[in-house]
């Protein structure tokens, strides 16, 4: 992604890009009111919004988070994901619809207004909330609100429904691709800190490319497998978590691996926006790890999620001992043994650590750490992303077999700002 | 502990709790030069000190890091455990001596210099060493520190030696207890966020009752599952994690099973001690779990390591919905059901979720609001703890097999400060 001076810069860009796949219509609106009760949460008003194919779809596919506590939507999913058709997703942030007493009943009413008034069967829209656990949804301000709503269908763009989906995200997540004579887009909800912080990840991505379910389903799941799930869902995910994709098939049929090929495009920069787009993310990091058989995802992850190599990042500091310490500490408990020798770690391609001993001076600690002030941006600057350069970290095992790469993000100020003080 | 209202309070009661067991003379001294060559870490001056047996012990026990990435101390005592009879441990702060290149030769030369000096044999002192990874000791200067470290043995006591092994540590760590004619004294050094943080813990206890090295390896193995177990060394783990008993055998026997209790008290004391008096530490949080069968551990684990809990009590916030979310996150990654009704939690002893629902109004999230409020503590104002209190949470899945008790820390700015802005 080019670098942004301004968030008009970024939206003009985002409606640059904003194509909308045929058959599909989008409503965003934002609660006018919402009975706040409990003094610890941020008062800002509650956005629904709605995603729409102009008939019910057999073409869909769907992963949902594994968390043994998931929350009413997903129950809902899970329900109306077997059913031979759906037709489209009524989402809210906010609250997100967990454990909340009869959270499952909302789901189904709220659902039901909508589907009622668009006069489409009932059951053919999913629910997706994101936001604070444990609270009710306010159904009966909701329900209000759901007429204005369903008025809006066709007004609002992809650029709307991107902005609507946020909670702490500092911009909206928007990408699309060209493909044949039709097109897939896709937007995402989801905090930098993702893994292990549990934050809410939603995607949805509409296309009209004519796929059936089948070939939907696999290749959502290759798309996911090196974009979302290097940075979450299959091993630390959110109550709520959930990636959708449905095709209103009014385009031509392209190979399914073209198709593959452009929703994996599609989803790693969702991933990696994601990642840079959150709650005071200054890097972005990126760990590519060979020669650990099957535990290269494992070791990466150790390294990404251990706070004393993310609070360095954040500092510019090139403190290289936490991330052995944290490759060590994951080796260690799995009881596998570890090649000093035939280690080598390279940051921003420098090697730190070779030949079984760290290879680090003064001169090589400056260089390291003019690096990760490159990489860095500003929170504070808000709302558009200022580059896409990452901390590179290169975490190679002799020529042991097994590969994988993992992304991240640091962890400064603004996260503790943003999770301490503050419900989102 | 009582609350303490200054640091000298605090110094004065370390003081009056510091017997000493027969046969030990301890040292603790500072190197005036360290010769800083990176500008990225903190200006303080080493510090080394010494704990020295009157005669070699043949009754010692130790358990060590597992990380894959031990340190040069760690490989030098799998060694020297194996002898005989060892007589004394050396230790520094500031660097760790983990990877650099010499590390193992050094820590052998330094041990060698001390013990020549003290004309005991060479090989009988253990090394320790906490601090920065990676780079390495300044073997000339601290050479040049131990004739006057030697100088100095029987001079300092144990609140010498506790202030001498800190590192980011707010406040030194030391229990004792007596028991029949003797006693036993421990000191740690090791900061609040250790799991899994990696941040270094080193224990040195030491004892004059009069038992062999069996039954003092059965000892420390049982008071640990229950101390040090319980927050780090087991499963999370850094590069020098340490424990080390001796005794000089000076004193009477005890039956065994009081020397495991008082032993596991004392170190159930100073575990509590290396939470609380971590890095920038408000909460101590304690989770107790049971029903989860032999997962009762690693759920405490899960609740106790995501840092949106963390954040949120860091932030006096009863966010109950992150504490559900990291138990679901984990069981459901781990494949292990859970039972929504069966399942009760509660904070400060007041019920938050039971029956399948949280159980939350306004009233009761003020009341916990304000019990977090009352169990934190600020870490500005330094060198003292100053009360005991925790956060409590009780997590039971019905009447299921099972039960264990992890504790933590939560997660705030300081913590960002200490490692992100310095090298500790």
């Amino acid at each position: 992604m080019e670098a942004f001076k301004s968030s008009e810069e970024y939206l003009n860009e985002l409606r640059a890009r904003a194509l909308c796949p045929k058959g599909f219509r989008f409503a965003a609106s934002a609660l006018e009111f919402f009975p706040l009760e409990r003094p610890v949460a941020k008062a800002l008003p509650m956005k629904i919004s709605l995603i729409l194919a102009d008939e019910p779809t057999e073409s869909f596919a769907a992963l949902l988070t594994r968390n043994a506590f998931p929350g009413a939507p997903i129950l809902l999913a899970r329900e109306r994901l077997k059913q031979k058709t759906i037709q489209g997703i009524l989402i809210n942030n906010k609250i997100s619809n967990v454990g909340a007493p009869g959270g499952l009943d909302a789901a189904r009413d709220l659902t039901a207004r909508a589907s009622t008034l668009m006069g489409i069967d009932a059951g053919q829209l999913l629910a997706s909330s994101t936001g604070i656990i444990g609270w009710s949804l306010p159904v009966d301000a909701m329900a209000q609100a759901i007429p204005g709503l369903v008025e809006r269908l066709g007004m609002d763009g992809p650029v709307e429904m991107a902005q609507a989906i946020m909670t702490t995200d500092r911009y909206p997540k928007l990408r699309t691709r060209k493909l044949g004579t039709g097109s897939i887009m896709g937007i995402a909800k989801g905090a930098g800190m993702i893994e292990p912080n549990l934050a809410t990840m939603l995607v949805f991505l509409v296309t009209d490319i004519d796929l059936d379910r089948t070939q939907l389903e696999r290749a959502l799941r290759r798309a996911v497998s090196t974009s979302f799930n290097t940075i979450s869902i299959d091993s630390d995910q959110s109550t709520s978590d959930m990636c959708v994709i449905m095709s209103s098939r009014k385009a031509q049929s392209v190979p399914e691996d073209e198709f593959v090929q452009a929703l994996s495009g599609l989803c790693e920069e969702l991933a990696s926006d994601i990642v840079r787009n959150g709650e005071g993310t200054r890097h972005v990091i990126k760990v590519r790890v060979s020669g650990f058989g099957e535990h290269c995802s494992a070791v990466g992850k150790a390294v990404i999620n251990s706070p004393l190599v993310k609070t360095a990042m954040y500092g510019n500091d090139p403190n290289v001992g936490r991330l052995v310490a944290s490759i060590g500490d994951y080796l260690g408990n799995e009881g596998l043994a570890l090649e000093m020798d035939a280690l080598e770690i390279r940051l921003f391609g420098i090697p730190v650590f070779q030949s079984g001993a760290f290879r680090l001076d003064q001169e090589k600690e400056q260089i390291i750490a003019a690096r990760l002030i490159e990489a860095s941006q500003d929170p504070a600057k808000g709302a558009f992303p200022e580059h896409d350069r990452v901390v590179d970290i290169d975490i190679k095992h002799g020529t042991h077999p097994g590969s994988a790469t993992v992304m991240g993000s640091d962890l400064g100020y603004e996260y503790i700002r943003e999770n301490a003080d503050y419900r989102s």
